[in-house]
């Protein structure tokens, strides 16, 4: 641990405006290099955005917030955790969709992290958008069904889009349970609020044990008594954290295809992540950042905010 | 009721960036079709900023806020609410102003009103700047004074402007009470803020007995407690509610003319609107949504998220 | 002809910003209106862009220029054509895509222009991204193959992307040639420039007689000279035009995927349209709109403007 | 002449982007002020756009292009003219218009533009819209009818709009010369482009013996050859000039209300201003900048480096 | 007191689109005016950024801020404070830097600062970046260390950037201790948070005994119990108040350079303000607005809003 | 040559949206890599902008420009120049200047750029502002003065700005030329325009014998016309080429801190970079690219084609 070729470039020797953008300024890692065997946190892109129904754009998030990322610096203000030091992180690169196929590109997504995982690297995923989760879930559950913890403002459990799609931004979940990647006892939802088509995904929710915590409920409680009973559903058995980007106010966070309005403040984004700690993570996301919709790149900065927080609790 | 002629089409089979767009993807039953004897809730766009004093723009309001609102589906997510099904709800269309004739503009829009009360429609109007709700007053409260909930950081109260100007979006409300088109002990004001040229607007609220509740007062009580207390001060009578979208904090609805800094957030913005249930509501605007000041397209989507609200208490 | 019923709203009578916006100002005459057997000339919307390989956004092209295309006015202003008067001219509506699967949307978009084609309307259509022009070839070329005039910066001739990808934004003239809809001895592209990746496809045009004016020779020679020579090559019998928008220079036409710079400017953009007088044009597109890249809706406004065009050279 | 108290700020003394913008950096003389009779020639803003028809805005054109103009440096490059040095140059600060009354406002214009007159300043305008050359006009021709050079997409000659609305942006030089402050045999109209309602205006220039150059003649002959006819139509007797910045090409000036694509480019917008030499220039205008569309800026920077090249032909 | 010179121009007599923007659209007052000696309190722009070690850009802050300044009004809605009144207030331009030297320009802004505190007036300045405050320090605490309260999301207390510069924005209060202009155990840093490169200036901080309040013990406790802290510990002594307009949530606050999410919103960036009622002021600053991220101009607005709650409370 | 470790990533292999951006999609050899020695040329990203006197943000360019170059394909469509398999093209990473301190950062960067031309690596630059070029000079003009080619809107040849200030974006060729690094008869500016301060600039280029040629004469003599001058004066010894962003015209290339209108369209923006032809070419840049005036990224996407089209040229 702590070394020094994992520490990121600090911008009291680099301007953080110079130097080609990876991931926090980390050594860009890909599979087949040398130290690819050393790495404890991968940080990956899956710039793809094909199943998105409405306005798309997450295929261009991971260089958006990898730029946004340089902006990042190495210590943790309260905790004072160094998380580079603590663990080995690098950028692993992008995964290469076919914008044109999306079961190849699931495909390749799974593969992709198949060897992430199988060279026991934990990832920490920059999407993409929300189908992303889908085929990430199917290489780091291999051992079992996963804890999930769930932040969004749409449950993601539809069954189906249109002329019956199956895959598309709006059902991962439902597939995922479906696929046996995800204990449904062990899924709690954070964030749900908008106008809805019907009652169909909640239905499921219900039917499978599937906590779900509305925006109002939240904001009744808290984020911290929320937090307590979300680590409470997981438990201490794995558990996978998915953050789409839309859970968080649009005023907060414009960039992105399905805004909601009504949600959490860019404080409270921070917190959720923080009320992970203890939970034991074995892969995180933050998916649906869309830069045609961010013209200030306010979202992929708050994303990447998110990001090191989540290294934090990972530490 | 229920009438599938007035459903919404669903973004399950028109995807929702498709399509010619009318408010909420309802259908557009203008004066003259056979079936506007037929529609419960009528929404009206008044593409009119003639009363404008700084920034120009709310012309352009309701054609930004149709396209917003491709984004609304069918169902409240907490009450379950389906307002579409509850009621016939239909897009009226525009309400065509006279851009250099302001008060050749207000007697049409009288005049249209005047057509869619005779007809039995609860009009719900899409701004165009305040000045907006004083022709639409002249028409909805014909049977006397109206109680009213106004949510906005000013009064509008004003006696007049520049050279003696009697009408501006600063002053519809001194006229429609000296017209006897609201009753000032049935009025509340919430959210009032900002800098002020003089106490003029509050003196004369003071006289009239118009309840102003600043926006201090506001954030001291919270949602819940100012709208008992604004639904108590209206009733049961018939009762007109007109919404600011500068009322909410600039950030969240940054498209305005005279945005004022410090306002509620935009669950706070939805939260007042559910505060309305119960209130007897004779016809509803938002108004003041500036599309030239929009960027994002954010504020339009704001307000249309505010207007679903209020359908929903209408239902 | 000349019947009021197609005639669209003046801006003397209800102002360009006020309306539900149909392109031009036109009546909305969906299949199944009782005067769609009437219509001459069709405007059909296309918000599809499932074959864009980089930047997408094209299927918000339709509703942005329908919007800009209020500004269009009722008359050309040095020949006096009066399209509008000139032939019955009507929006369609948009046929609905299914974002998540390429050739179902193909299938949905022949089956709407054989509805079209079958009622003897000559489609005017709003795209989408240049993928688009494939199933509407399948419909209009049903007696036979046309000869075609195409204004882009990409020949869009490749054999196929990614993993053997054969239907995308780069492959649809390869496909139409390859299906019978299109002769290739009667097809001219008009603009090509930018970097390539190789020669494929300009030798796949050599091999076939496929006439390819590079945009240093449109320079050289200037519009009305190029267009001269492509109005030979189409000749006396039935020819499409498909107008890829990032034919014209990045500078007026910035709303677009893949822009190339050094292109023509918006006067030459008029008058290469102004040049296929004569040409017996059975159907003719826009494509590759793409708002979300549009911040001020200039590219849109520019589209809708070389629509205008096409109307007044099929008049 | 010559006087250093009206020589401009010098960017190498005080950055350009540091102090209070007036125009050109220029000392603020208002009337009243003791060297306002010391002055030649005065730049005046109209903030006032009450005669739009469409899109609003150009009530913030004089500030903004105040601030584009602490880019303009004392001296043209090519003719070494330093205008600053050969006239008495100055701000003269704001004509306060009524936004709510049209007549108020064209009152308020002529009598604040007679005092300039009155005081042997010529005016050089930034507006505001097209109708603020209306009012002072009144002023500037107080001697008899002046002649024109007028650059626009539009003519302006229409009789009224809407509801028989005689002074709107569309109309002013229809009513310039029915008052006898224009003579139409020394008029002359260059630009003039884009979809038209009807014939109405060119029938009223033709009748009248104003000389309309379209686009299409100008592009075909080029600027020097039209400026040439330009400086013979109009004589050697006192001409105002008068500039809608929607002569220019969108892609070059895209901050305007009313826009029509396939106009002249940047150089260009600048040679027709050079052809002016020898012209007798009793005033000049610029307007129909609206910054609420000029997101960049760069349409105030290209009035401001035109209202640069008037001075220079003024010198 | 209460001299008519020294009234703003009210929005009642001219548009507040209209005039040249000075703040607050008070009199322009440079040194060697002849009303400079009765001025109480000076507005007062420093454009300059050269501290700057990441994103650029407030060199342009005291225009923008003028411009949005014109938008604010006369009195306090709730105190009804009269600054304006109660106060000479005036606009004393902008001291011009010298954008390629910092010390150069550090000396320019001490001896304009000593001019206008040797004339007896408080400045309130609009930056310039945080590093402005140096200097202007340098001139304000003449008579002995002050007592500070600091509103940022950081310490700005590093020894040194890059190659060993001392003068950055992120060093200017280090050096003021270390200068003696600051009493450390009467200054207190609130909001601070972000991602930290280490813990150098917190230690700095508590070794020197500066008070420094995170944000999340701002979020805990809330502004009226954070602010009751903060003036106890600058007591009755003279303070002085600085302002980076980073401490605001970037959502209420983008334009800046280097922006923390996790902020205070809007009306608690107000509140702090009012907290400093009878603090003895010498001082105050609101910095590190940057035009170029704040494309809205919202940021400008909130930071004029911002100073505007400062006159109120130095009234 | 036509090493497969030197080609860069296909559009068909990895979308263009994906992958971590480096210039053209080249492979990263900075200094120490072990190929570093098989460069044949070098693509360097400076990201600095000390030497701005306006409007900053250069420093931001090279990652932009790295970013938009992820569109440019691998080969010229005219010439059919394949340069990537010409030459060994290398990203070498960025310069990290000093952004508080002029003199330091022209070290590092005369510096990096020995090391570069040590290897025997041409240099091709992404800038940074035009101050960069001077300490490119001094390490690529080692064996003597050059000749240059520099397309501008500006001399860049002033003595010095504000108090005396010798190194600025307006001075590097004055003192390129005092240094010895240029040889002045072997000089040529073309695109000169703009407003002056006077004409300092130009009576030192004629007494040095430098060759201006403006943009009246370039318009009216035509690019190629103008480039066969240029290498005539170059001659066939060692020269630099130097390409100021704003030698174009702003509505294709507005993000640039001091725009100058009327010049070149992109069309002749590449011309004249292909009418290098011949010319012995030791070392080129593309300067002043400044983002955070560049909303779309057009103009960085503008600048990456000229820098293909200098490859071809240079292969
Ligand atoms: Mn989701
Ligand atoms: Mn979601
Ligand atoms: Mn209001
Ligand atoms: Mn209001
Ligand atoms: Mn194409
Ligand atoms: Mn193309
Ligand atoms: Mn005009
Ligand atoms: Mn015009
Ligand atoms: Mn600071
Ligand atoms: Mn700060
Ligand atoms: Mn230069
Ligand atoms: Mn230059």
């Amino acid at each position: 641990m702590n070394d020094p070729f994992f520490h990121p470039v600090s911008g009291f020797e680099l301007p953080r405006f110079a130097g080609v953008p990876t991931f926090m300024r980390l050594p860009l890692v890909q599979p087949g290099h040398d130290r690819f065997g050393d790495v404890d946190v991968g940080l990956i892109g899956v710039p793809w955005d094909s199943g998105t129904t409405n306005r798309p754009g997450p295929r261009h998030g991971p260089r958006q917030m990898r730029d946004a990322s340089t902006m990042i610096r190495a210590q943790h203000l309260l905790s004072g955790v160094r998380p580079f030091e603590a663990m080995n992180c690098a950028d692993l690169g992008d995964v290469g969709p076919n914008p044109a196929d999306i079961r190849d590109s699931m495909d390749r997504i799974t593969a992709f992290y198949r060897q992430v995982v199988g060279a026991g690297i934990r990832p920490l995923t920059a999407g993409g958008d929300h189908l992303t989760t889908l085929p990430v879930l199917r290489a780091v559950a291999a051992d079992g069904p996963l804890g999930l913890i769930h932040f969004d403002s749409h449950t993601d459990l539809y069954h189906s889009y249109f002329n019956g799609q199956m895959y598309t931004h709006g059902t991962p979940f439902r597939r995922a349970v479906e696929e046996g990647l995800l204990d449904p006892r062990r899924m709690v939802q954070i964030g749900i609020r908008g106008t809805q088509y019907d009652g169909e995904d909640l239905d499921f929710a219900k039917a499978e044990g599937i906590r779900v915590i509305t925006i109002d409920e939240f904001h009744a409680r808290g984020p911290e008594d929320v937090m307590t009973e979300a680590r409470e559903i997981v438990g201490a058995a794995p558990t996978y954290v998915s953050y789409d980007i839309d859970f968080v106010d649009p005023a907060f966070a414009p960039g992105t295809g399905t805004p909601e309005v009504g949600g959490p403040n860019s404080y409270q984004a921070l917190q959720v992540v923080r009320g992970l700690k203890g939970v034991q993570i074995v892969g995180a996301d933050v998916v649906e950042v869309s830069p045609p919709f961010d013209q200030s790149g306010a979202t992929a900065y708050l994303a990447v905010s998110i990001m090191f927080e989540m290294l934090c609790v990972m530490a």
